[in-house]
């Protein structure tokens, strides 16, 4: 799905494929690449902690876009499998979770093996004909770069699966009339009603939030740092001045950049 | 780690170990068991979002106490192997990445394998005995209960990783005067500010706001469920003004349980 939002997103750029969100985001960071593109968000799933992370405590690339890819998981097997042969399934851990109905319908005797990724469980699969028949819950196209065989599509138990994906660079991109931007902050101190004050900024000046997450400080239990983002760009006068507000009551305060909001493609 | 919260919380009890958290909520929604205790919140990955979804969407049980327990991982190996002959490294991926930088520095040509828990990865290792000298990262318990051998101790990065669990059951717990509540609830409509205006019930009150997490309502990209814990018993009279004001506010409200406040053990 990652190569699907690099498609979406840049069709005519050349796409080099990584082993991982860090190693992505290590190869714009020395600028082996000119963008990258990595998920941050799942309509079921929540955010992708990894890159949140990522992006408050150890990069200084920005958001210059972002692009909604809906996610469809596929069946795959050798090409002699049937279905009815299957005794392992292989995939992530989120994969298996978000198709627990349908295998527990049609495969309730299979046992499920994790893998590192959507794409390494067909891999594992392959690597595993010797000892099982096996299947792997992975995408179309990791059917057709590895060769193996969809025995069905669509298998996952709910529907409106989408994944936001954003794209870092050095720079965040000039505003056009319709866009977001996303911030982060903490507090040196943990008084009643900090974060409610510090909403006032917006809320004063009517900037709609978009979204609020809450990340450990990494220092202590219950001690967060928190994502918004919200409508508008970061040159917008009024935008300038509630980011202003924030920053003067915040400890840590970090832009991570304004972009034009993304449509979703369902 | 969650049978040392099960022996921290209530060491003359009997206790009983289910293969994940959805097994253990089930099993004390039938009443098979009095509490059930699984894991909220880690110090370096955040919320456990499949406990805190099961708690919004599908459970009824209440959060009856809480109990914080420092995670320390161990490398396992079978009693013959030396440090330098590890060819693989079995762990849950979270495990994996909170040793990266042991594993990095002790056994950089080890291949890192997904297990479904880190329980999961010793057996993975004992089971994987004929294919190459493996290792599991797992914990000092798991070592006793696999009759594995403990080859280092403490390997994770950081410092200060703790995790968080709660007790649940079908009633909460009585006022203790060091008390905290959880709520959550979403909003039918998103309009500019509510966020604000609805955590403002508790600023004015001067209530202290310990934690609030946002979660996909997983209807569509971009539409939240929050999750708020609070200071205060919600018997407490100023407690339940500030309750019904944000339920007056709300679609969905729901009180997840108020419980006495852990200490930290560190």
């Amino acid at each position: 799905m990652d190569q699907q939002a690099a498609i979406d997103y840049a069709p005519q750029s050349d796409h080099i494929a990584y082993p991982g969100i860090p190693f992505v985001v290590r190869a714009a960071d020395k600028g082996d690449v000119e963008e990258a593109i990595v998920p941050i968000e799942n309509s079921f799933e929540g955010i992708v902690t990894y890159t949140v992370d990522l992006l408050i405590h150890e990069s200084d690339l920005k958001i210059r876009n972002e692009v909604i890819v809906p996610i469809h998981h596929c069946l795959l097997t050798e090409p002699e499998t049937r279905l009815e042969q299957i005794e392992v399934v292989y995939s992530h851990p989120q994969a298996l979770a978000q198709c627990r109905n349908y295998l527990m319908r049609n495969l309730p005797n299979a046992e499920h093996v994790a893998s590192l990724s959507t794409a390494s469980a067909v891999t594992d699969m392959q690597e595993s004909r010797s000892r099982h028949r096996a299947a792997a819950i992975s995408s179309h196209r990791a059917a057709e770069i590895f060769d193996a065989t969809i025995i069905d599509a669509n298998i996952e138990d709910i529907s409106n699966n989408q994944t936001r994906f954003v794209v870092l660079a050095e720079s965040d991109h000039e505003p056009t009339g319709n866009d977001k931007t996303t911030i982060c902050f903490d507090f040196a101190q943990d008084t009643p009603g900090i974060l409610y004050h510090t909403l006032g900024e917006l809320a004063r000046r009517n900037i709609n939030m978009l979204e609020i997450e809450s990340r450990p400080d990494r220092r202590s239990l219950g001690q967060y740092v928190f994502l918004i983002a919200l409508e508008g760009h970061r040159e917008d006068d009024i935008i300038q001045d509630a980011l202003e507000g924030i920053r003067s009551r915040a400890s840590m305060f970090k832009v991570l950049g304004s972009y034009p909001r993304a449509v979703s493609p369902d």
